[in-house]
Parts: C-alpha cells; sequence; structure tokens
C-alpha cells in the first residue's frame, strides 16, 4: 500500500497484532525474526528472517521501511541507533530502549526524577551482595539485561541463600532491590504521539504465575488515593520517556497506598492486550498512530470492566487448540490465537479477553472461558 | 495453525476483511483471485491466483481447504456444488448461491413464500418487454445474472425507451420489475449458524450515487411499524435460505411503511461493514464463525448509532491516500483501507465508520472525515 512501510524488531504474537492494526491503516509491514512464518509473517508481514541481533538485517530493515519500531526491548541498541542517526526514524527512541533494557540504569533514571521506586543497588560480587542484604532485609537480585517473564529474578531471603543466587547468574550483571510486599502489581498502557501528547489507558490489575503474567483484569480495584497515586507516576513516567510509540509501566501497590515503579517496557504490552476488546482504540492500533505521526485515539474502555486471561501452553509438541466452540459460547468472549507451533508449557499461545459489567462478571467469563481451550 | 482451513472464492476487500477476522481465530486463509497480491493476500491469505470461473483452481482449493466460501455471488455454482458433493463443506449452500446469482430465480423464490417484492415478470423479446410495460408502467429491466453497484439495471418511463433498453442488454437474460416509488432503501445483516440458530443485526439504511453504496446509517431512521415488517421480512428470508454464513438482504421501504425484498446477497455485504467499528460482533467473525460451526456472536450495537462512508477512488492512477491524519484527529472516526492499487474512479478503496450518540452526530463526523481524505 501507499501509506508508508513499518519495520519492526521481532514478528511474535506482539508483531502480529501491531500488523493486524496497521494494515487496515494502510501501511506495508516488514518484521525481522528468527522462525521462518512468524505469527506476524501469517498476517502478511513480510519477513526479513534472522536474528534479532543482526546488524545486516537491521540495515536492509532500515532501507525498506519509513519508521522502525520494537516489539521487544532485548535486542541491539546501539545498531538501532545507528540506524536512527542515518536517517530512518526509530520509535521509541534508541536511547530510550537502550535506558530501559538496562533495568538498573532504568532505575537510576526514575528515581533521578523523583519517581518512587523500591530501594536498589548495584551489585558486583559477593561484598556488595552482602552489602545489599544487611541493607534491605529481604531481597531480590535481578539481572540487569535480558530478564524476561520472571527469568533473571531470584529472591535472597538470608545469607545462606546469597551464594547459590549469585552463582546462578554468574557472568551477568546484577542489581539488588528491596523486596517490596506489595499487595497488588498494576500496570498501565500509556501512548506518546510524535509530538509528544500523551494518552494514558485505566490503571489494570495483573496476576503472575510462574512469574509470568496469566491474568489482567480492568480497570485495577484499588483505593481513589492509590488510583490517583497510579495515574501520576505513569503520566511522569511517560513525560520523561523520549519517542513515539506505547510504553506500558509496571508498578506495586504496597502498604499504605504506596505505589511504586516496578519497570517500564518500551513496546506493547501484555498488559494491555485487553485494550483490543476493552477499549475504544486497541494499544496495537495506537502503537501505529504513535509511531506514524497519525493521532491518537481514544483510551476510553467500551465496557465496565474487561478481563484477560493468557492462554499458555499446555505441554509440548504441535499445537493443537480444543475447545474454541465451547469458549465463544460465553457471552462477551473473544479469543486471539497467535498462530505459534509447537506448543510448550507456559508459550503464550493465545489470549482471551472478557467483558462485563463488572470486574467478577467478566472475571468468570474469563476463567470459564480459558478452562473450556485446551491447547 | 491449526483451526483448519477456510477457502474463499475472491480475495478482494471482503476477503480482505474475512481474513483479519479469520486469523486470531486459528484459521488459515486461501483465497481464489486473479490479481496477484489480492487485499486478502495482504493479510496473510494464501492465493491461487486464478480467475474466479475456473474450475482447476476450485477443485484445489477443495484439496486445502475445510470449508469453502464466497465473498462475491458471480461465480461457477455448478462447480461448487461439485465441489461440496465430492465432500468439502461449502457454506452458504450452492443451491442458494445459485438461486440468488439469478434475480429473476431470487424473486421467484422469495415471492413463493410470500414474502413481498415489487411485480416482476421474466422478460425474452420487444413483445414480453412491451408487456411488462404495459402492466407496469414505469418499470426497471435488469439483468438476470452478474449485475453488481448497479450496472444491469435500466429505468424505463416508455415504450421510446424501451428499444435502447433492450439493445443495451442484447444477449443477455432479462426482467422486469415494476419501479418502486421508494422513500427510502433499507438493509439487514443476517447471520446463520450450521445448526440453522439465526442472528440478524439493526436495520440499515443505505444511501446510493450512480448506483453504488456511498453511506450506511445504523440504526435505519424509520416508524416503528416499518421497522417491525423489516425484521419480519428479514427474519423470513433468513429461515428460508440454506446453508450458513452471513447473508445480506436489501430491501425497500415504500409509502405507507410498506416494506418491499430488494434483493439478498449471500455473504458479507458493504452494509455491514459497519459492524467492524458499531456492533459486538463484526460481520466478518460472525460470518467466520458461522461457516466453522462456532456460536454466533452478538449483534449488539456498541454504541447508539454508527455511520459508514465509502472511500471511492476520485481519479484513476497509482493510489496514493492523503489526509488520514486529518480525518482520524474527528472522534469515534475508524479508517479502513483496502490495499488496492490502481486507485480508479468510483473504486471501493476503503470505508469510514463513525460512532457517536445519534445518527446525526455520527454522520457528520463520517463525511468530514471522507472530505479530509483523498485517493
Amino acid at each position: 500500500m501507499t501509506g508508508g512501510v513499518i519495520g519492526i524488531v521481532g514478528g511474535g504474537q506482539l508483531g502480529r497484532m501491531l500488523t493486524l492494526a496497521a494494515k487496515p491503516l494502510g501501511f506495508d509491514v516488514i518484521v525481522i525474526d528468527p522462525v521462518a512464518n512468524s505469527p506476524a509473517a501469517q498476517v502478511g508481514a513480510e519477513q526479513i528472517q534472522a536474528d534479532l541481533y543482526d546488524a545486516s538485517a537491521l540495515s536492509k530493515l532500515a532501507e525498506k521501511a519509513d519508521v522502525i519500531t520494537v516489539e521487544i526491548e532485548h535486542l541491539d541498541a546501539a545498531a538501532l541507533q545507528n540506524v536512527a542517526k542515518i536517517g530512518t526514524s526509530v520509535q521509541p527512541a534508541p536511547k530510550t530502549i537502550q535506558m530501559i533494557q538496562d533495568k538498573l540504569k532504568q532505575k537510576q533514571y526514575f528515581k533521578n526524577i523523583d519517581v518512587p521506586t523500591a530501594p536498589f543497588m548495584e551489585i558486583t560480587d559477593e561484598a556488595s551482595a552482602g552489602q545489599a542484604l544487611k541493607q534491605f532485609g529481604k531481597m531480590v537480585i535481578k539481572t540487569r539485561r535480558g530478564g524476561y517473564d520472571g527469568r533473571g529474578n531470584v529472591v535472597v531471603n538470608n545469607t545462606k541463600q546469597l551464594n547459590p543466587a549469585l552463582e546462578q547468574f554468574a557472568g551477568q550483571k546484577l542489581y539488588a532491590e528491596k523486596f517490596v510486599p506489595f499487595t497488588k502489581e498494576l500496570a498501565a498502557v500509556v501512548a506518546r504521539s510524535l509530538d509528544g501528547k500523551i494518552a494514558l489507558y485505566p490503571i489494570v490489575e495483573t496476576m503472575h504465575k510462574r512469574n509470568i503474567c496469566t491474568e489482567v483484569r480492568a480497570p485495577a480495584a484499588i483505593t481513589p488515593l492509590a488510583h490517583k497515586r497510579a495515574v501520576a507516576l505513569a503520566s511522569k513516567v511517560a513525560q520523561n520517556l523520549e519517542g513515539a510509540g506505547v510504553f506500558a509501566i509496571e508498578m506495586f501497590l504496597a502498604d499504605d497506598n504506596k505505589v511504586l515503579l516496578n519497570e517500564v517496557a518500551p513496546r506493547v504490552h501484555n498488559s494491555g492486550h485487553y485494550t483490543l476488546d476493552g477499549s475504544k482504540t486497541s494499544q496495537f492500533e495506537q502503537h501505529i498512530r504513535a509511531i506514524t505521526g497519525l493521532p491518537l485515539g481514544s483510551t476510553e474502555p467500551t465496557r465496565e470492566s474487561a478481563v484477560m486471561v493468557n492462554i499458555l501452553g499446555e505441554r509440548n509438541g504441535p499445537t493443537e487448540i480444543r475447545g474454541l466452540k465451547d469458549a465463544l459460547a460465553i457471552p462477551e468472549v473473544s479469543v486471539h490465537l497467535y498462530g505459534k507451533s509447537p506448543t510448550k508449557i507456559d508459550r503464550k499461545m493465545g489470549h482471551i479477553t472478557a467483558t462485563g459489567k463488572d470486574t467478577q462478571t467478566a472475571r468468570k467469563r474469563a476463567q470459564r472461558a480459558r478452562r473450556r481451550i485446551s491447547v
């Protein structure tokens, strides 16, 4: 088509849903993905089959695309920066991605602008790790880079647990964070347009199992004070990021309605999948609008409540999805499958969104639908 | 994916929007279309590049597909019937498509089950045409087959206009229909599931220029009596069609709240495009659900009013769409482009849907958005 070409680093489910949103707006899409017939390619994205860190693939993408964006933050940010220097628009800004992909730098950046976070410190050896443990008590050791779906996090309660934790991450740069006894995990998707306008989606509650997001409830059931603080935090973070696009801001809700920044993702995010069915503009269309200079769409909900449940693989083997018919028989239930094969235990194979007049209704529908599907 | 393979005869904008709906439900799509890189192929449908009347292409499609459907009724219904006999499910039933594609047979079929229509009769020569004119007064001569976007219709007011009309359609089978001085044109999309359940969308008003649909207003602004009659007519028609899928029922509203059947399309339809943004389930997802044995979705509107305006080509040449940014700056406006090139005068290049608290609001938004786009 003639609307221009969008390049995406990564062609998984996020690239797929971005492509599905981009096509009706007249854009062509090209993705880089190592696996042939990626989820994005299945819905009409051209695919450059290459590793996400392949700089020559990125150059090829830059030659063809009018704007490059990402569906994952674990990539070669320096190469992205080079591409941007040569003249292809990269959104969000490579330096934002670079800052975010190092979680320690991210934390420092936001702490410096007075965004509340849990206390943290860099650890480089046993001594500094011991120092952190002394200061924080219960703490979490995290890798500075590459953590995803909870890989790269380990809780340390005492000195006995310290060495095994350090050994587990041998060779990786680390930091420690005081364990926050949070009552809920919150998130908000926020979009920034090329001209700096900001559109915030509702604050949602995210649930995790085995460190993987399993459920998202929109809106979050929190006090007005916690809500106000979460909105203020998310808005402040959004205002201090460079470049256009959708960002996901993950937060902890602690005692006394305290809201702390957990981390930021410079991309569309699992916590925003519910927007496909529960919002006037999906996060995917919003991201496409943001990075191509189109005006941001409305972030208003279309229904009182929406609950998203991930369809995680339950076994290893060729994908075979059963129970779709029974799931769709439930009112206000939508199913979005990602076209992945094989299925693997805990692999994100799709998601379900249910809407309803309140969260309990939506949740029951989503959970019931999830139980009816096997994958 | 593993949900099965849907074959579609035709890969234009309807095939494209069907594909966009099918993919997230886990289906693969294959289309037959004569033009490479069809609108459907651009969103990930595999394409068999062949004429729609190519029987060998249809056989190839039948080998690969679990169910075959159509985005156009002008095709080889006998070949479809053969395919169905060999064992591939064809939805809707080929005999339904065959009946519908001959407009005279269609009229006769519905007249026989007491669906109100304008008076009509077959004409085979000058004498029978003269007879029809005598009986009907002002009348419309129509080709029995192949009429589309008003091609194949001519109004005849008097005997002087009779011969030129007949000459225009020389060699084609014809029928004549009494001219209905209608006050509005109405339409309704209706879905039938494999097990015969029926889901009716709201009655809408359709506007035409140069015999091409330009605007659809949902819901139609008609009296309760006219509404009741339109619903009864559409339901009766739907109950008397064979096979699963979405059908569009076009009607005339005449004096005294009389509602007459105009014609039926055995497929998703321009009059239902508004459902992408104005209904809980789009006609495209509904069709996919219907033909694959999934339960039908809700046909409830998501907003008081929705107005769809077609984006028709304004010139001949390579496609270049301008003004998208300005159009999307208007609240509650969605734009759906079809990926067609070149643009041609009156070619359907895309559509706009605007929603709002009433039809006037939605209409103003849609019209304003349309004026801002050039194609």
